[in-house]
């Protein structure tokens, strides 16, 4: 049996050629795209012995951090924009429409629902009072009556509630009414580190880079014929509008968090949904 | 505060100047090809949100499985050909040289230390007895006294010892002696699956592949003065020698291991280590 002389130019074309047998034509599709571009890598880089032993330890020790309240591979997809890219690829809003940013680690099935007008903060602690207000329509400025928005947020100490236990807390489902109107009280959001204890974390600081995601307040629009619409309403004038460390911030989304009289902070948004494609 | 009107186009420029105060030059540029390889994948395949989670939840998945005893990354490395393309970059053997290949996952620091003609295989189940012999010269024919011979190997069931516990067997460290030369006793070396229970394994199913490896012996061969050469002998005539789950065969590399009278395997060898650069 012959067998070819090894070739470092050929070997990707050799790896290349063995998965010409993948059934699942979009499988084969990704992993001949992911070995190109892993090889190119490494052609590029031309990593020593012990600097592809630090790559795989690094990712070693990300998945030690992983369990069910973390995902530390999020967030490496996050930090390095990747997140806000698929999200890019995947949402493109049309003329009008609201835009679409991440969705981020913290979103939690199940949570409460409440009627137009409840508090999503269960604690005086949890920030400065905060009521926001908008509506739901299409593109031709429709009201989408029943549209669901599953809001959530971190409180004033910079926490989500699922990073502190199970209770639910700062986050809420509601409907809007028949003119596609909402409006609920939350806390005002304020800017808060990502998890940054773990690989992410010590990523970022290695390569010059802070963990702050400005304030935000987060929404997931679902209504029946529409296009889900994930996305955030950023504070106006808020810290880290220009640097946030997931890369998700756009213009459009950012609102005047105005303060009144009461001393709570009052945003109003009129969100427009697409429509689903049949 | 102006803030950017997000492009999906500018994003892989935005994250690159994200990292530009990293104070390492090398993690700067590791990083910087990372992040524009990364995004170049994600562009390419473009992938769903499902389909990213899906992927990221393989990297938690490839996480879990890793131990003390385990390198499911590596063995990804391997089996994707990276490995071997590390390897290619780093060891370019000169005119005359014997080539390298990947050292595999198995390799044991503190691997028993036995005279010339020692036997490394402790129980008559462990194969077919063997005899390997050969010498170690530089460049020019000149023998390199006392070379140290690192080998180990798998048994006839396709495991090595550190796949079954904690006890040492099929490896040892020889001495070559003042001329150069060495032999010992071994068994001869089977194919055999690398560790296929796993992602890495479920993706070589998943993309058409099998698990084997052609029969081999490992050699880490040292010496002061030398460049260390990690490398195998693979068997003349072996199953999967086109088609080694790790890219590993160089045909440079495969003997003929002859069964003398007695039924005992022999196989001979002259490796040809490079100086080490100074």
């Amino acid at each position: 049996m012959a067998v070819r002389k090894f070739s470092e130019k050929r070997l990707t074309a050799e790896v290349l050629h063995r998965i010409r047998n993948t059934k699942n034509p979009r499988l084969k599709q990704v992993m001949a795209s992911f070995i190109r571009h892993l090889h190119a890598f490494v052609r590029e880089v031309k990593p020593s012995h012990e600097e592809w032993e630090k790559g795989i330890g690094f990712l070693i020790e990300t998945g030690k951090w992983c369990s069910d309240r973390r995902n530390e591979f999020i967030l490496l997809s996050d930090t390095q924009g990747v997140s806000m890219l698929v999200d890019a690829i995947n949402y493109k809003a049309g003329a009008g429409a609201t835009e679409s940013t991440v969705l981020g680690p913290f979103h939690r099935l199940n949570a409460p629902e409440y009627p137009l007008g409840a508090n999503i903060a269960k604690r005086a602690s949890d920030g400065v009072p905060c009521l926001v207000s908008g509506t739901v329509k299409d593109a031709k400025g429709r009201p989408i009556a029943g549209a669901r928005l599953d809001v959530w947020e971190a409180g004033a100490d910079g926490f989500y509630d699922s990073q502190k236990g199970k209770a639910m807390n700062l986050r809420g489902v509601f409907r809007a009414d028949a003119r596609g109107r909402f409006h609920f009280r939350c806390v005002r959001p304020e800017y808060y580190p990502v998890p940054h204890d773990g690989p992410a974390g010590k990523l970022l600081t290695a390569t010059g880079r802070h963990p702050m995601r400005p304030p935000h307040l987060h929404f997931w629009i679902t209504a029946k014929g529409y296009k889900p619409l994930i996305t955030h309403l950023f504070v106006k004038g808020g810290k880290y509008l220009d640097s946030d460390a997931v890369f998700g911030v756009k213009p459009e989304l950012i609102v005047d968090f105005k303060k009144s009289k009461g001393g709570v902070a009052t945003a109003t948004y009129d969100f427009v949904l697409m429509k689903e494609k049949k």
